[in-house]
Protein backbone atom coordinates (compact mmCIF):
# COMPACT_ATOMS: atom_id res chain seq x y z
CA UNK A 1 0.00 0.00 0.00
CA UNK A 2 1.31 3.80 -0.97
CA UNK A 3 2.84 5.54 2.43
CA UNK A 4 0.97 8.50 2.91
CA UNK A 5 2.48 11.55 4.44
CA UNK A 6 0.41 14.01 6.38
CA UNK A 7 1.01 18.00 6.23
CA UNK A 8 -0.71 20.02 8.98
CA UNK A 9 0.07 23.87 7.49
CA UNK A 10 1.04 23.87 3.79
CA UNK A 11 3.52 27.33 3.76
CA UNK A 12 6.89 27.43 2.72
CA UNK A 13 7.90 24.71 5.29
CA UNK A 14 5.11 21.99 4.92
CA UNK A 15 4.40 22.92 0.85
CA UNK A 16 8.26 21.94 0.32
CA UNK A 17 7.69 18.80 2.45
CA UNK A 18 4.52 18.11 0.61
CA UNK A 19 6.64 18.30 -2.62
CA UNK A 20 9.31 16.27 -1.57
CA UNK A 21 6.56 13.16 -0.50
CA UNK A 22 5.08 13.78 -3.72
CA UNK A 23 8.56 13.55 -5.82
CA UNK A 24 9.55 10.34 -3.69
CA UNK A 25 5.97 8.71 -4.85
CA UNK A 26 3.80 9.01 -1.03
CA UNK A 27 -0.22 9.90 -0.97
CA UNK A 28 -0.08 13.46 0.64
CA UNK A 29 -2.88 14.77 2.32
CA UNK A 30 -2.64 18.05 3.42
CA UNK A 31 -4.00 19.95 6.66
CA UNK A 32 -4.30 24.54 6.20
CA UNK A 33 -7.11 26.69 7.15
CA UNK A 34 -7.07 28.91 4.52
CA UNK A 35 -9.23 28.10 1.47
CA UNK A 36 -6.85 29.54 -1.18
CA UNK A 37 -4.29 27.56 0.23
CA UNK A 38 -5.68 24.69 0.10
CA UNK A 39 -6.95 24.93 -3.09
CA UNK A 40 -3.40 26.08 -5.18
CA UNK A 41 -1.79 23.15 -3.16
CA UNK A 42 -4.81 20.40 -4.85
CA UNK A 43 -4.39 22.27 -8.10
CA UNK A 44 -0.85 21.83 -8.17
CA UNK A 45 -0.99 18.01 -7.66
CA UNK A 46 0.44 18.21 -4.67
CA UNK A 47 -1.84 17.50 -1.92
CA UNK A 48 -4.03 14.13 -3.13
CA UNK A 49 -6.54 15.15 -0.41
CA UNK A 50 -6.86 18.66 1.48
CA UNK A 51 -9.02 19.66 4.63
CA UNK A 52 -9.69 22.37 6.74
CA UNK A 53 -9.48 19.85 10.29
CA UNK A 54 -6.13 18.79 11.35
CA UNK A 55 -7.45 15.40 12.60
CA UNK A 56 -7.78 14.46 8.78
CA UNK A 57 -4.37 13.55 8.21
CA UNK A 58 -4.60 11.16 11.21
CA UNK A 59 -4.80 8.24 8.49
CA UNK A 60 -1.14 9.03 7.29
CA UNK A 61 1.68 6.81 8.11
CA UNK A 62 3.80 9.97 8.66
CA UNK A 63 2.61 13.63 9.72
CA UNK A 64 4.02 16.79 9.96
CA UNK A 65 3.63 20.09 11.81
CA UNK A 66 4.30 23.19 9.71
CA UNK A 67 1.97 25.87 11.40
CA UNK A 68 3.16 28.59 14.13
CA UNK A 69 4.45 27.69 16.88
CA UNK A 70 1.60 29.12 18.90
CA UNK A 71 -0.94 26.78 17.25
CA UNK A 72 1.02 23.26 18.60
CA UNK A 73 -0.88 22.71 21.54
CA UNK A 74 -4.37 23.07 19.68
CA UNK A 75 -3.36 20.56 16.78
CA UNK A 76 -1.50 17.96 18.85
CA UNK A 77 -5.53 18.50 21.01
CA UNK A 78 -6.93 18.16 17.66
CA UNK A 79 -5.22 14.80 16.88
CA UNK A 80 -4.87 12.69 19.90
CA UNK A 81 -7.85 11.30 19.43
CA UNK A 82 -7.40 9.57 15.93
CA UNK A 83 -3.53 9.26 15.58
CA UNK A 84 -2.66 5.84 14.78
CA UNK A 85 -0.42 4.61 17.25
CA UNK A 86 1.99 3.20 14.44
CA UNK A 87 2.37 6.70 12.75
CA UNK A 88 5.16 9.10 13.40
CA UNK A 89 4.36 12.89 14.09
CA UNK A 90 7.19 15.61 13.77
CA UNK A 91 6.78 18.69 13.49
CA UNK A 92 8.96 22.11 11.55
CA UNK A 93 9.18 24.49 14.44
CA UNK A 94 11.94 26.86 16.04
CA UNK A 95 11.05 25.94 19.57
CA UNK A 96 11.51 22.06 20.44
CA UNK A 97 10.76 22.59 24.95
CA UNK A 98 7.71 23.93 24.56
CA UNK A 99 6.64 21.51 21.75
CA UNK A 100 7.97 18.07 23.42
CA UNK A 101 5.77 19.47 26.85
CA UNK A 102 2.92 20.59 24.70
CA UNK A 103 3.06 16.93 23.19
CA UNK A 104 3.42 14.85 26.67
CA UNK A 105 0.37 17.26 27.86
CA UNK A 106 -1.86 16.43 24.58
CA UNK A 107 -1.04 13.08 23.51
CA UNK A 108 -0.90 11.27 26.46
CA UNK A 109 0.13 6.96 25.72
CA UNK A 110 0.99 8.37 22.48
CA UNK A 111 3.62 10.92 22.88
CA UNK A 112 6.46 8.41 22.39
CA UNK A 113 5.32 8.73 18.00
CA UNK A 114 6.37 12.83 18.34
CA UNK A 115 9.70 13.25 17.20
CA UNK A 116 10.58 17.10 18.02
CA UNK A 117 12.25 18.39 14.47
CA UNK A 118 13.35 22.21 13.10
CA UNK A 119 14.76 22.17 9.94
CA UNK A 120 16.60 25.28 9.68
CA UNK A 121 15.41 26.22 6.36
CA UNK A 122 13.60 29.52 5.06
CA UNK A 123 13.80 32.65 3.56
CA UNK A 124 12.44 35.99 2.52
CA UNK A 125 9.49 34.77 0.83
CA UNK A 126 6.65 32.60 3.03
CA UNK A 127 3.71 30.73 2.06
CA UNK A 128 2.73 27.69 -0.18
CA UNK A 129 3.85 29.77 -3.31
CA UNK A 130 7.20 29.82 -2.43
CA UNK A 131 7.59 25.87 -1.72
CA UNK A 132 9.92 24.06 -3.74
CA UNK A 133 11.21 20.54 -3.45
CA UNK A 134 14.76 21.35 -2.67
CA UNK A 135 13.87 24.00 0.11
CA UNK A 136 15.90 21.53 2.66
CA UNK A 137 18.37 20.25 0.48
CA UNK A 138 22.17 20.66 2.07
CA UNK A 139 20.40 22.45 5.14
CA UNK A 140 20.39 20.95 8.99
CA UNK A 141 17.16 19.43 10.44
CA UNK A 142 17.67 19.25 14.16
CA UNK A 143 15.81 16.22 15.99
CA UNK A 144 15.39 15.78 19.61
CA UNK A 145 14.11 12.22 20.10
CA UNK A 146 15.24 12.06 23.85
CA UNK A 147 11.36 10.81 25.07
CA UNK A 148 10.65 9.12 21.12
CA UNK A 149 10.01 5.80 20.31
CA UNK A 150 12.58 4.29 18.37
CA UNK A 151 11.18 3.28 15.61
CA UNK A 152 9.27 7.14 15.60
CA UNK A 153 13.10 8.70 15.87
CA UNK A 154 14.04 6.66 12.79
CA UNK A 155 11.36 7.47 10.38
CA UNK A 156 11.26 11.11 11.64
CA UNK A 157 14.83 10.48 10.52
CA UNK A 158 14.18 9.08 7.49
CA UNK A 159 11.50 11.69 6.26
CA UNK A 160 13.97 14.42 6.66
CA UNK A 161 16.99 12.64 4.61
CA UNK A 162 14.61 12.20 1.55
CA UNK A 163 14.53 15.80 1.91
CA UNK A 164 17.76 15.71 1.70
CA UNK A 165 18.47 17.51 4.95
CA UNK A 166 21.01 17.05 6.94
CA UNK A 167 20.37 15.41 10.34
CA UNK A 168 21.87 17.02 13.48
CA UNK A 169 20.38 15.03 17.02
CA UNK A 170 20.45 17.32 20.33
CA UNK A 171 18.63 18.26 23.55
CA UNK A 172 15.12 20.36 23.29
CA UNK A 173 17.05 22.69 25.62
CA UNK A 174 20.96 22.45 23.76
CA UNK A 175 18.40 22.97 20.29
CA UNK A 176 16.46 26.04 22.19
CA UNK A 177 20.06 27.69 23.70
CA UNK A 178 21.67 27.41 20.27
CA UNK A 179 19.06 28.52 18.27
CA UNK A 180 18.28 31.28 20.36
CA UNK A 181 21.91 32.62 19.78
CA UNK A 182 22.09 32.60 16.14
CA UNK A 183 18.08 32.66 15.03
CA UNK A 184 15.86 34.37 17.46
CA UNK A 185 18.54 36.65 19.02
CA UNK A 186 19.11 38.54 14.94
CA UNK A 187 15.62 38.56 14.44
CA UNK A 188 14.85 40.28 17.70
CA UNK A 189 17.36 43.04 16.91
CA UNK A 190 16.95 43.26 13.32
CA UNK A 191 12.72 44.33 14.10
CA UNK A 192 14.31 46.55 17.09
CA UNK A 193 16.43 48.43 14.69
CA UNK A 194 13.37 49.40 12.69
CA UNK A 195 11.38 49.96 15.42
CA UNK A 196 13.95 52.30 16.94
CA UNK A 197 13.82 53.58 13.42
CA UNK A 198 10.23 54.47 13.61
CA UNK A 199 10.01 55.83 16.92
CA UNK A 200 12.64 58.26 16.06
CA UNK A 201 11.20 61.52 14.64
CA UNK A 202 13.96 61.83 11.92
CA UNK A 203 13.79 57.49 11.21
CA UNK A 204 11.96 57.38 8.16
CA UNK A 205 13.15 60.19 6.53
CA UNK A 206 16.51 59.11 6.92
CA UNK A 207 15.66 55.11 5.79
CA UNK A 208 15.88 57.48 2.03
CA UNK A 209 19.33 56.99 2.01
CA UNK A 210 19.92 53.49 3.77
CA UNK A 211 21.54 51.28 1.43
CA UNK A 212 22.95 47.51 0.95
CA UNK A 213 24.02 46.82 4.40
CA UNK A 214 21.13 48.00 6.32
CA UNK A 215 19.11 45.56 3.03
CA UNK A 216 20.71 42.69 4.15
CA UNK A 217 20.71 43.05 8.38
CA UNK A 218 16.96 44.35 8.46
CA UNK A 219 15.62 41.57 6.17
CA UNK A 220 15.26 39.07 8.44
CA UNK A 221 12.69 42.61 10.13
CA UNK A 222 10.35 41.45 6.91
CA UNK A 223 9.38 37.47 8.63
CA UNK A 224 6.11 36.97 9.81
CA UNK A 225 4.59 38.46 13.09
CA UNK A 226 2.75 35.72 14.40
CA UNK A 227 5.39 33.09 13.94
CA UNK A 228 8.20 35.76 15.44
CA UNK A 229 5.73 36.25 18.39
CA UNK A 230 4.84 32.62 19.22
CA UNK A 231 8.40 31.83 18.83
CA UNK A 232 9.61 34.52 21.79
CA UNK A 233 6.80 33.70 24.20
CA UNK A 234 8.11 30.29 23.79
CA UNK A 235 11.82 30.64 23.91
CA UNK A 236 11.67 33.48 26.18
CA UNK A 237 14.49 32.55 28.78
CA UNK A 238 16.78 31.77 26.30
CA UNK A 239 16.38 34.55 24.07
CA UNK A 240 16.46 37.40 27.67
CA UNK A 241 19.41 35.29 27.90
CA UNK A 242 21.40 36.10 24.45
CA UNK A 243 19.88 39.31 24.38
CA UNK A 244 21.81 40.19 27.66
CA UNK A 245 24.71 39.03 26.40
CA UNK A 246 24.32 41.32 23.61
CA UNK A 247 23.59 44.05 24.96
CA UNK A 248 26.80 43.36 27.89
CA UNK A 249 28.88 44.09 24.50
CA UNK A 250 27.09 46.65 22.85
CA UNK A 251 27.26 48.57 26.24
CA UNK A 252 31.11 47.85 25.96
CA UNK A 253 31.42 48.77 22.31
CA UNK A 254 29.85 52.38 23.50
CA UNK A 255 32.20 52.89 26.44
CA UNK A 256 34.79 52.40 24.19
CA UNK A 257 33.38 55.11 21.99
CA UNK A 258 32.70 57.41 24.92
CA UNK A 259 36.50 56.80 25.76
CA UNK A 260 37.69 57.13 22.21
CA UNK A 261 39.16 54.35 22.56
CA UNK A 262 39.96 53.26 19.06
CA UNK A 263 42.51 49.86 20.08
CA UNK A 264 39.53 48.66 21.64
CA UNK A 265 37.18 49.21 19.13
CA UNK A 266 39.78 47.95 16.31
CA UNK A 267 40.47 45.03 18.29
CA UNK A 268 36.88 44.12 19.13
CA UNK A 269 36.00 44.30 15.10
CA UNK A 270 38.73 42.58 13.92
CA UNK A 271 37.79 39.88 16.36
CA UNK A 272 34.53 39.89 15.50
CA UNK A 273 35.33 40.05 11.43
CA UNK A 274 37.38 37.11 12.10
CA UNK A 275 34.91 34.96 13.98
CA UNK A 276 32.58 36.14 10.81
CA UNK A 277 35.21 35.10 8.21
CA UNK A 278 36.20 31.34 10.03
CA UNK A 279 31.95 30.65 10.31
CA UNK A 280 31.70 31.32 6.27
CA UNK A 281 35.26 29.06 5.40
CA UNK A 282 33.84 26.12 7.67
CA UNK A 283 30.62 26.33 5.98
CA UNK A 284 32.40 26.54 2.25
CA UNK A 285 34.62 23.07 3.60
CA UNK B 1 44.05 70.74 -22.05
CA UNK B 2 42.97 67.04 -21.14
CA UNK B 3 41.42 67.66 -17.63
CA UNK B 4 43.06 65.63 -14.41
CA UNK B 5 41.95 63.37 -11.81
CA UNK B 6 43.33 63.08 -8.67
CA UNK B 7 42.70 60.25 -6.35
CA UNK B 8 44.04 59.41 -2.82
CA UNK B 9 43.52 56.10 -2.13
CA UNK B 10 43.03 53.36 -4.68
CA UNK B 11 40.60 51.15 -2.64
CA UNK B 12 37.03 50.01 -3.79
CA UNK B 13 35.75 53.94 -3.84
CA UNK B 14 39.35 55.67 -5.21
CA UNK B 15 39.19 52.57 -7.81
CA UNK B 16 35.65 52.99 -8.96
CA UNK B 17 35.95 56.36 -9.09
CA UNK B 18 39.28 56.50 -11.37
CA UNK B 19 37.61 53.99 -13.50
CA UNK B 20 34.70 57.05 -13.86
CA UNK B 21 37.17 58.90 -14.78
CA UNK B 22 38.80 56.85 -17.09
CA UNK B 23 35.79 56.04 -18.68
CA UNK B 24 35.89 59.76 -19.21
CA UNK B 25 38.83 60.49 -20.81
CA UNK B 26 40.21 62.15 -17.93
CA UNK B 27 43.87 61.82 -17.36
CA UNK B 28 43.83 59.90 -13.52
CA UNK B 29 46.80 60.33 -10.78
CA UNK B 30 46.61 57.59 -8.07
CA UNK B 31 48.12 58.06 -4.70
CA UNK B 32 48.18 54.72 -2.59
CA UNK B 33 50.28 53.89 0.78
CA UNK B 34 50.09 50.01 -0.92
CA UNK B 35 52.54 48.98 -3.79
CA UNK B 36 50.73 46.39 -5.06
CA UNK B 37 47.68 48.80 -5.03
CA UNK B 38 49.86 50.86 -7.25
CA UNK B 39 50.85 48.81 -9.27
CA UNK B 40 47.54 46.77 -10.23
CA UNK B 41 45.56 50.14 -11.38
CA UNK B 42 48.89 51.41 -13.11
CA UNK B 43 48.76 48.07 -14.81
CA UNK B 44 45.31 47.96 -15.68
CA UNK B 45 45.79 51.17 -17.24
CA UNK B 46 43.23 52.92 -14.45
CA UNK B 47 45.67 55.39 -13.28
CA UNK B 48 48.07 57.23 -15.65
CA UNK B 49 50.54 58.36 -12.87
CA UNK B 50 50.78 56.64 -9.57
CA UNK B 51 52.62 57.98 -6.05
CA UNK B 52 52.79 57.23 -2.45
CA UNK B 53 52.42 60.49 -1.88
CA UNK B 54 49.00 62.31 -1.58
CA UNK B 55 50.94 65.47 -2.97
CA UNK B 56 51.91 64.10 -6.08
CA UNK B 57 47.81 64.47 -7.09
CA UNK B 58 47.85 68.50 -6.11
CA UNK B 59 48.26 69.35 -9.80
CA UNK B 60 44.99 67.46 -10.63
CA UNK B 61 41.95 69.64 -11.58
CA UNK B 62 39.92 67.11 -9.09
CA UNK B 63 41.22 65.63 -6.37
CA UNK B 64 39.06 62.46 -4.46
CA UNK B 65 40.04 61.59 -0.92
CA UNK B 66 39.15 58.13 -0.33
CA UNK B 67 41.32 56.85 2.51
CA UNK B 68 39.78 56.03 5.92
CA UNK B 69 38.20 59.25 7.46
CA UNK B 70 41.06 58.59 10.42
CA UNK B 71 43.80 59.58 7.62
CA UNK B 72 41.87 62.83 6.53
CA UNK B 73 43.93 64.92 8.88
CA UNK B 74 47.49 63.72 7.74
CA UNK B 75 45.98 64.22 4.01
CA UNK B 76 44.53 67.64 4.43
CA UNK B 77 48.09 68.62 5.80
CA UNK B 78 49.63 66.71 3.55
CA UNK B 79 48.05 68.39 0.26
CA UNK B 80 47.54 72.34 1.71
CA UNK B 81 50.68 73.77 0.25
CA UNK B 82 50.93 72.56 -3.25
CA UNK B 83 46.73 72.72 -3.96
CA UNK B 84 46.26 74.74 -6.87
CA UNK B 85 43.51 77.54 -5.40
CA UNK B 86 41.48 76.54 -8.63
CA UNK B 87 41.48 72.69 -7.89
CA UNK B 88 38.19 71.24 -6.27
CA UNK B 89 39.05 68.25 -3.57
CA UNK B 90 36.39 66.05 -2.60
CA UNK B 91 35.85 62.74 -0.62
CA UNK B 92 34.47 59.95 -0.10
CA UNK B 93 34.26 59.33 3.76
CA UNK B 94 31.55 58.21 5.88
CA UNK B 95 31.70 61.12 8.67
CA UNK B 96 30.91 64.84 7.23
CA UNK B 97 31.06 67.00 10.33
CA UNK B 98 34.80 65.83 11.50
CA UNK B 99 35.64 66.24 6.94
CA UNK B 100 34.98 69.97 7.27
CA UNK B 101 36.37 70.72 10.91
CA UNK B 102 40.16 68.97 9.92
CA UNK B 103 39.42 70.57 6.35
CA UNK B 104 38.86 74.77 8.10
CA UNK B 105 42.13 73.42 10.38
CA UNK B 106 44.40 72.29 7.83
CA UNK B 107 43.79 73.82 4.21
CA UNK B 108 43.24 77.06 5.89
CA UNK B 109 42.25 80.07 2.81
CA UNK B 110 42.05 76.95 0.76
CA UNK B 111 39.58 75.36 2.56
CA UNK B 112 36.93 76.82 0.39
CA UNK B 113 38.16 74.41 -2.33
CA UNK B 114 36.91 71.24 -0.02
CA UNK B 115 33.38 69.71 -0.75
CA UNK B 116 32.24 67.25 1.99
CA UNK B 117 30.89 64.37 -0.15
CA UNK B 118 29.55 60.58 0.74
CA UNK B 119 28.90 58.22 -1.81
CA UNK B 120 26.51 55.74 -0.31
CA UNK B 121 27.95 52.60 -2.04
CA UNK B 122 30.28 49.98 -1.26
CA UNK B 123 29.77 45.98 -0.76
CA UNK B 124 30.90 42.42 0.56
CA UNK B 125 34.43 42.93 -0.86
CA UNK B 126 37.02 45.74 -0.55
CA UNK B 127 39.97 46.84 -2.47
CA UNK B 128 41.00 48.13 -5.93
CA UNK B 129 40.22 44.52 -7.19
CA UNK B 130 36.63 45.21 -6.44
CA UNK B 131 36.48 47.79 -8.13
CA UNK B 132 33.93 49.17 -10.29
CA UNK B 133 32.93 52.10 -12.96
CA UNK B 134 29.47 50.82 -12.22
CA UNK B 135 29.63 51.08 -8.40
CA UNK B 136 28.00 54.71 -7.90
CA UNK B 137 25.50 53.98 -10.81
CA UNK B 138 21.92 55.83 -9.16
CA UNK B 139 23.62 55.52 -5.75
CA UNK B 140 22.82 58.35 -3.51
CA UNK B 141 25.90 60.69 -3.09
CA UNK B 142 25.55 63.35 -0.73
CA UNK B 143 26.93 66.59 -0.74
CA UNK B 144 27.25 69.10 2.40
CA UNK B 145 28.80 72.37 0.39
CA UNK B 146 27.79 74.81 2.76
CA UNK B 147 31.37 75.81 3.71
CA UNK B 148 32.41 75.22 0.33
CA UNK B 149 33.07 77.92 -3.13
CA UNK B 150 30.18 77.74 -5.44
CA UNK B 151 32.58 76.64 -8.19
CA UNK B 152 33.90 73.94 -6.20
CA UNK B 153 30.60 72.87 -5.18
CA UNK B 154 29.78 72.51 -8.40
CA UNK B 155 32.81 70.67 -9.89
CA UNK B 156 32.27 67.81 -7.43
CA UNK B 157 28.74 67.65 -8.19
CA UNK B 158 29.68 66.96 -12.21
CA UNK B 159 32.12 64.70 -10.85
CA UNK B 160 29.42 62.65 -9.23
CA UNK B 161 26.92 62.76 -11.87
CA UNK B 162 29.70 61.45 -14.36
CA UNK B 163 29.59 58.34 -11.89
CA UNK B 164 26.25 58.10 -11.91
CA UNK B 165 25.31 59.05 -8.80
CA UNK B 166 21.81 60.72 -7.53
CA UNK B 167 23.04 63.66 -5.50
CA UNK B 168 21.60 64.97 -2.44
CA UNK B 169 22.51 68.18 -0.38
CA UNK B 170 22.42 68.63 3.22
CA UNK B 171 23.92 69.92 6.03
CA UNK B 172 26.75 67.89 8.17
CA UNK B 173 24.61 67.69 10.89
CA UNK B 174 22.55 66.03 9.18
CA UNK B 175 24.28 63.86 7.26
CA UNK B 176 26.00 62.45 10.60
CA UNK B 177 22.86 61.99 11.98
CA UNK B 178 21.51 60.12 9.36
CA UNK B 179 24.45 57.91 8.51
CA UNK B 180 24.49 57.44 12.56
CA UNK B 181 20.91 55.57 12.48
CA UNK B 182 20.59 53.83 8.96
CA UNK B 183 24.23 53.04 8.52
CA UNK B 184 26.98 52.91 11.42
CA UNK B 185 24.20 51.08 13.95
CA UNK B 186 23.16 48.46 12.19
CA UNK B 187 27.50 47.80 11.50
CA UNK B 188 28.02 48.27 15.11
CA UNK B 189 25.34 45.60 16.17
CA UNK B 190 26.37 43.40 14.02
CA UNK B 191 29.60 43.40 14.96
CA UNK B 192 28.34 43.31 18.64
CA UNK B 193 26.65 40.14 17.60
CA UNK B 194 29.47 38.55 16.13
CA UNK B 195 31.17 39.35 19.89
CA UNK B 196 28.50 38.24 22.44
CA UNK B 197 28.86 34.91 20.01
CA UNK B 198 32.83 35.09 20.59
CA UNK B 199 32.19 35.59 24.57
CA UNK B 200 29.90 33.19 24.99
CA UNK B 201 31.18 29.56 25.66
CA UNK B 202 28.78 27.99 23.40
CA UNK B 203 28.52 30.69 20.63
CA UNK B 204 30.89 29.25 18.60
CA UNK B 205 29.59 25.77 18.13
CA UNK B 206 26.17 27.39 17.84
CA UNK B 207 27.48 29.08 14.64
CA UNK B 208 27.11 25.48 12.89
CA UNK B 209 23.57 25.95 12.79
CA UNK B 210 23.24 29.41 11.67
CA UNK B 211 21.46 30.06 8.16
CA UNK B 212 20.44 32.37 5.56
CA UNK B 213 18.98 35.18 7.94
CA UNK B 214 22.01 35.45 10.33
CA UNK B 215 24.57 35.80 7.58
CA UNK B 216 22.79 38.67 5.74
CA UNK B 217 22.60 40.33 9.73
CA UNK B 218 25.89 39.76 10.10
CA UNK B 219 27.17 40.39 6.51
CA UNK B 220 28.45 44.38 7.61
CA UNK B 221 30.54 42.53 10.59
CA UNK B 222 32.88 41.30 7.81
CA UNK B 223 33.78 45.05 7.31
CA UNK B 224 36.85 46.90 7.81
CA UNK B 225 37.85 47.26 11.19
CA UNK B 226 40.21 50.28 10.51
CA UNK B 227 37.76 51.63 8.80
CA UNK B 228 34.92 50.97 11.70
CA UNK B 229 37.41 52.22 14.31
CA UNK B 230 37.73 55.68 12.29
CA UNK B 231 33.85 56.24 11.97
CA UNK B 232 33.10 55.17 15.56
CA UNK B 233 35.08 57.97 16.78
CA UNK B 234 34.41 60.83 14.40
CA UNK B 235 30.71 60.15 14.47
CA UNK B 236 30.49 58.63 18.44
CA UNK B 237 28.17 61.61 19.32
CA UNK B 238 25.13 60.70 16.82
CA UNK B 239 25.98 57.08 16.81
CA UNK B 240 25.51 56.71 21.06
CA UNK B 241 22.44 58.34 20.53
CA UNK B 242 21.37 56.40 17.80
CA UNK B 243 22.78 53.16 19.76
CA UNK B 244 20.75 54.40 23.39
CA UNK B 245 17.93 54.51 20.97
CA UNK B 246 17.96 51.23 19.87
CA UNK B 247 18.78 49.69 23.10
CA UNK B 248 15.32 51.23 24.67
CA UNK B 249 13.57 49.47 21.87
CA UNK B 250 15.01 46.38 22.88
CA UNK B 251 14.60 47.02 26.23
CA UNK B 252 10.92 46.88 25.03
CA UNK B 253 10.94 44.05 23.93
CA UNK B 254 12.03 42.09 26.41
CA UNK B 255 9.83 43.20 28.88
CA UNK B 256 6.99 42.26 26.46
CA UNK B 257 9.04 38.84 26.39
CA UNK B 258 8.92 38.85 30.18
CA UNK B 259 5.46 39.77 30.89
CA UNK B 260 4.81 37.19 28.21
CA UNK B 261 2.51 39.85 26.07
CA UNK B 262 1.91 38.76 22.89
CA UNK B 263 -0.02 41.32 21.89
CA UNK B 264 2.20 43.53 22.09
CA UNK B 265 5.34 41.11 20.54
CA UNK B 266 2.79 40.94 17.46
CA UNK B 267 1.96 44.60 16.95
CA UNK B 268 5.83 46.08 17.33
CA UNK B 269 6.94 43.20 14.62
CA UNK B 270 3.59 44.03 12.72
CA UNK B 271 4.80 47.98 12.36
CA UNK B 272 8.65 47.18 12.02
CA UNK B 273 7.43 44.72 8.95
CA UNK B 274 5.17 47.62 7.80
CA UNK B 275 8.00 50.00 7.91
CA UNK B 276 10.69 47.67 6.63
CA UNK B 277 8.06 46.47 3.01
CA UNK B 278 7.49 50.39 2.51
CA UNK B 279 11.18 51.53 2.49
CA UNK B 280 11.49 48.60 0.16
CA UNK B 281 8.53 49.32 -1.94
CA UNK B 282 9.83 53.35 -2.02
CA UNK B 283 12.92 52.50 -3.06
CA UNK B 284 11.35 50.02 -6.34
CA UNK B 285 9.27 53.21 -7.55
Amino acid sequence: MTRTAGIIGLGLIGGSFARVCKNAGLRVIGADICPDTRRAAFAAGIADEVSAEPAAVCKADEILIATPVGTFGDIFSAVAGTLSPSAVLFDGGSCKRRAAELAAKHLGAKAGRFVPSHPVAGGEDSGFAASSADLFRGCWTVLCPARSDEDAAAAAKAAWKRAGAQIAVMTTREHDAIFAAVSHLPHLLSFALMESLRADSGGEGALRYAAGGFRDFTRIAGSHPTMWRDICLQNGDELLSASARFRRQLESFEQAIVKKDGAALKNKFAAARALRRKWREDLEK
